[in-house]
């Protein structure tokens, strides 16, 4: 049975990591700067070495292509980012695209050429910490974003827009090179599970079934400004105390259903936001996530329910808004089966686990057939220098992406 | 007996008010700027007016004195403020100031010379909107703060100091224009409750018996940022759950103690709020206030427990820190005594009440004995233009102020 060189795979990845490592250990690599473009150059470097055609979007993003028999056929795409959070990890992304050339490696070494052809792909701004919103590179080439929308979003830091940065870089490609569903036979995304769940039941590895939905709602409640020391507790109108209710309320709703929903309350402004006024305004964003889209919709129908019962014996009033909502993604059973076939190949053990985070892949699977492989993330963290995953994990989870490609591209 | 004319009183103050009143209607009159320098000449332009003697002390403070037979004897003071907080109401300060006026020109028409000398006085930036902290121009003259780190406090507009300003608008006078404790007979203070008590109980004179001490306590709770959708609800230790719990919690304790203890969560700061992130760190206030000292401590201690459960019951840490501390202040019975004889000659409704504002009397009271009377604060609103006293009830308090004045000055 095929199997990954680990020290190959390592190597790459710390080289990567070191492109953009700053003094203090960690790394930022966002979308569209200078160390984005070393490492692109990098990145193509190294397809290049290993025979790969390579070609480049009018998005940005890096294909590199392994002819397989079928020379037009549809290929199996091996995709992620390399783009990272500011302070983020060195596997988030990354880990996935070098795992793809790694796979490439051990398969030019054994003289094997597959059905359908293999590419690696590398989409742009992933993480969305640059230019907003996240998934963009996927998010155009699979039509979920606008294309003309996303050439004039603006950097966060300079206000120059996605395309002037893109072709500042030297990544502004063509828009013929993207993929498109009838050319995508599947795909697969290698990632760092982000989340605490592989690590807590001893799981090397994780099929992902699918991806959580999402709903954001912002949620205003307003009261009265009133004086501290002059207003008696019997007669006020009091915006925090009403979202402390809400708060907690919500995080009990969740715990009490038990079955998954992640209720999170991230951010929040108050007016006046002074120590001596009683808080007249609250604002704050409530994000709701499952695997399923019935039980969101259960679960803020609830919610509201619940707020507007606060709110009301309160005092106060409260408007409620879904700002932005996401429909679960449920990954394809052919590509989840490959996964399971190659981890029972390869004795290696494994869970099923839903991702609750986005991804790439999600916006492909509305095209085209997709799945994703999760490795343990050390307490599951991510976004952050304390981001980890076990080599010997990364290891296992690149063998077993290694089998299920051999098994998709035949 | 004696009484105001109350279309004069009314016709200084709405003068008065129209110095800084933008064409939005709103009145913004903040310490040492040039609206308050016009106010100050038309003040000092009143009281020469009515024969006052004038004098300006060193912390810009204005004083107006009639004498009384006691040509040196200790003067009956009638003191407020004309600064204003940004967009302010009319009444706050400037009816105690302007009652002052009144009073003197009611004597002088009925040619009454009082035993005592009576003064009205102007305390500088009062109102601490401008410059740190409230209530300057009183804390300095009686000690409560030091004069050398009053005159260096920077203005939050343009960071000049204190006394560049106070040069700036011509009204650096003397230090020896202060008044002192053994020059003070009695300290009368007019002034709108600020408060929804007196309208509730369809008072309309408040007697006021002392003002309430406080305590200002900042809350640190720290938890772990996580990402909202991969950490699942049991693995969670939200900041923000555990503040929002803190905030019902201490809102409860008071209504349940209902012994008169406020206590307000006012400031709140979250990180790393974001709609997509478990909350790490929450910060906020807490500004606890009662008439006596003993109550504040208790509900100190009782909150801290509670808030030291709830923190721990949610996995997160918590650090509570008292930043600041005032005494609470009970006014001279003499005073109190003759404002009520004074209310009842005039059969004017009256009760007692504890002022939940700080003011300049709190600070006189520390040195020589000091009273004061509220008059009702339409809906309790003030620091707002919404801020209203009916005119009959600025008369009546004016009234009862006159009668309390002439009591005390003999």
């Amino acid at each position: 049975m095929l199997r990954v060189n680990p020290n190959r795979l390592r190597t790459r990845l710390t080289s990567l990591a070191a492109i953009a490592t700053g003094p203090d250990g960690r790394i930022s690599r966002l979308a569209l700067t200078d160390e984005d473009k070393m490492a692109r150059d990098q990145l193509v470097k190294w397809m290049q070495e290993l025979s790969l055609d390579v070609r480049v979007d009018d998005i940005g993003n890096i294909y590199g292509r392994r002819a397989g028999h079928q020379t037009n056929g549809a290929a199996v795409l091996i995709g992620s980012h390399i783009d990272t959070v500011p302070n983020g990890g060195m596997f988030d992304g990354a880990m996935g695209v070098m795992a793809g050339l790694e796979i490439i490696e051990v398969l030019n070494n054994a003289n094997m050429t597959t059905t359908h052809p293999i590419e690696i792909v590398a989409f742009t701004n992933e993480e969305g910490a640059r230019f907003e919103p996240v998934m963009m590179g996927s998010g155009a080439v699979t039509g979920a974003l606008d294309t003309a929308w996303v050439e004039t979003r603006p950097a966060r830091d300079t206000g120059a827009t996605f395309t002037q940065e893109l072709e500042r870089i030297g990544y502004k490609g063509d828009a013929r090179n993207r993929i498109s569903s009838p050319q995508i036979h599947a795909y697969l995304e290698y990632h760092v599970e982000q989340g605490p769940v592989l690590e807590r039941e001893r799981a090397q590895i994780g099929v992902v079934e699918g991806v959580v939905g999402l709903s954001w709602l912002n949620v205003i409640i307003d009261g009265e400004a009133n004086h501290a020391g002059t207003t008696p507790m019997d007669g006020r109108r009091d915006a925090l105390v009403a979202a402390g209710r809400m708060i907690s309320a919500a995080r009990d709703l969740a715990l009490e259903r038990g079955d998954g929903v992640v209720i999170t309350i991230g951010r929040i402004t108050v007016s006046p936001n002074v120590p001596n006024a009683v808080p007249s305004r609250v604002e704050f964003s409530v994000d709701i996530r499952h695997q399923r889209a019935q039980f969101i919709s259960r679960t803020t129908a609830l919610l509201e329910e619940q707020f507007r019962m606060i709110a009301s014996c309160e005092r106060t009033t409260v408007e409620i808004k879904e700002i932005k909502s996401v429909e679960p993604a449920v990954f394809d059973s052919t590509v989840i089966q490959a996964i399971i076939e190659s981890a029972k190949a390869l004795e290696v053990p494994y869970r099923e686990i839903v991702s609750g985070a986005a991804h790439d892949a999600q916006y492909v699977n509305a095209i085209a057939p997709a799945g994703m492989i999760f490795v343990p993330s050390r307490a599951g963290m991510s976004h952050s220098p304390d981001e980890w995953t076990d080599w010997e994990d990364v290891a296992a989870g690149a063998d077993i992406l290694l089998g299920a490609v051999v098994r998709l591209a035949g």
